[in-house]
């Protein structure tokens, strides 16, 4: 017999409901943690039912203001450390690999792929950049067929789909394949810190923590070759202001890149930066 | 200076964010064990970027199931036990005390005040069942002028609001006030077991966990006399087979009345029933 749900036993209360003949293995896991952290959090700050009305509205409106083009709750997330969270537990690496971080919202597949060298800014606009480096695997030797795909927003701080019809097409996006001596070699632009869209519920509650909601400037890659961990990542731009205060929390050490003034004189700036991947069975 | 976040330190990378010169204090303490329950959840249970894409999806539909009709939000929150503790730790009352329980989604304000004896069943289907009882105070004395607001499913499970155009208006719904003596009577049904909405999230919860979605049969009451806290209760039917069990927990053992074959011939069953209020200052 079940007990009635009461503030003392409304875990057990609810996780008694739980019928372990049908119920699979790892959602019971799943749902026993997660009943108890939400109970105890309720718990922990003797939530009131004015508050428990203004957190149903909130999770109301971020599902409401999900489209085709916004997705609110992976930004709710993000801004909660959780996406990077678990981006570190589903990407743990030997040290010597470059680190995973966000994918973000604005990856599209099929940009173009070009040759190395190619300038990927297709609006001229911004300041240049060089980016070149090599793609390594843990001992230092370099990986063949690499493929890079490369994204950034432009000098304004938006990526080509945010404003379709006024960047051309596949603007500041390329992908790239290393040849033996892993190197890769294109030119884009300095990319620039912008902010996380704030005219919805996640921007509610940075402004209620009083926090910005700058991402610090950085260029996304993804970057994949057979035998390896895919590699989904950002550089950052180490002297920008938001670098220790990233609305979601994106930067790790590991992936701060130096911004040098270009040493050749074709672009205003140099961005050296080594991409180290993980082997799959290490 | 902010450290990045990383698995080992992600609750404090986020809280350290929170700026207590513009932050409310409340809003930093719920925010504070919001993240640490949140993030510790994630942590325990590991969670996978798939399963992390499955509550993303889950969380945005839900929000999109919402209408002016439905509150999946709200559905989740009964059918997790939230609300019912959320009700439990804001209505602590003096154990003599009725206690309360869920408001639910189908109160409707403005029901027609009846006199005593009155009979709310208009579409006259169901069993009918008169209920009587007292309105007192703590020491058992009567409440005079006490306002019973009133309301049940009909035979089908349904809600006069769920059916508009099939059911009369204010069907199985009403007030009313108690004289000197306290005293409350009015016909109206043995009401009936029924499902919450399955067609949603929530419902595919539900179903995860091997969960029933029924409530046991039960008659909504609001209570409120000048002086006492407002009573939002039902009176549940003791030999439902879904007492045990009630998909949104709102069944306590004080709530569970006798509903008994009727006496006096003129109904099928009796329902008799004691409101006991607790005074606002005690």
């Amino acid at each position: 017999m079940t007990s009635f749900l009461s503030e003392d036993n409304s875990v057990k209360a609810v996780l008694d409901r739980i019928d372990p003949a049908t119920c699979p293995p790892r959602f019971a896991e799943i749902m026993t943690a997660l009943v108890g952290h939400l109970h105890a959090f309720v718990k922990d700050v003797s939530l009131t039912t004015e508050e428990w009305e203004i957190a149903i509205d909130f999770l109301t409106r971020t599902g409401q203001k999900c489209s085709a083009e916004r997705q609110e709750f992976i930004l709710l997330s993000d801004t909660l450390g959780v996406s990077m969270l678990v981006d570190a537990i589903n990407n743990r690496r030997d040290a010597r690999a470059t680190a995973n971080t966000v994918l973000g919202p604005f990856h599209v597949a099929g940009a173009p792929e070009l040759a190395m060298g190619a300038n990927i800014s297709l609006d001229g606009k911004g300041e240049t950049c060089r980016f070149i480096g090599r793609v390594l695997d843990l001992n230092g030797a370099p990986i063949a067929g690499a493929r890079l795909d490369v994204w950034s927003d432009n000098d304004e701080g938006f990526y080509d789909v945010q404003q379709p019809g006024i960047q051309p097409k596949w603007n500041n996006r390329g992908i790239f394949t290393t040849g033996a001596d892993g190197v890769y070699d294109f030119i884009g632009i300095k990319p620039v810190s912008y902010p996380v869209p704030v005219d919805g519920p996640a921007g509610e509650m940075l402004t209620g923590m009083g926090r910005h909601p700058f991402r610090p400037a950085h260029t996304h890659l993804i970057v994949t070759a057979q035998g390896y961990h895919k590699l989904v990542t950002h550089i950052f731009v180490g002297d920008d202001p938001y670098i220790q205060s990233d609305a979601v929390f994106g930067v790790k050490e590991s992936l701060i890149a130096p911004f040098e003034p270009c040493t050749d004189g074709q672009t205003a700036w140099q961005c050296p930066f080594d991409i180290v991947l993980a082997p799959k069975s290490a």
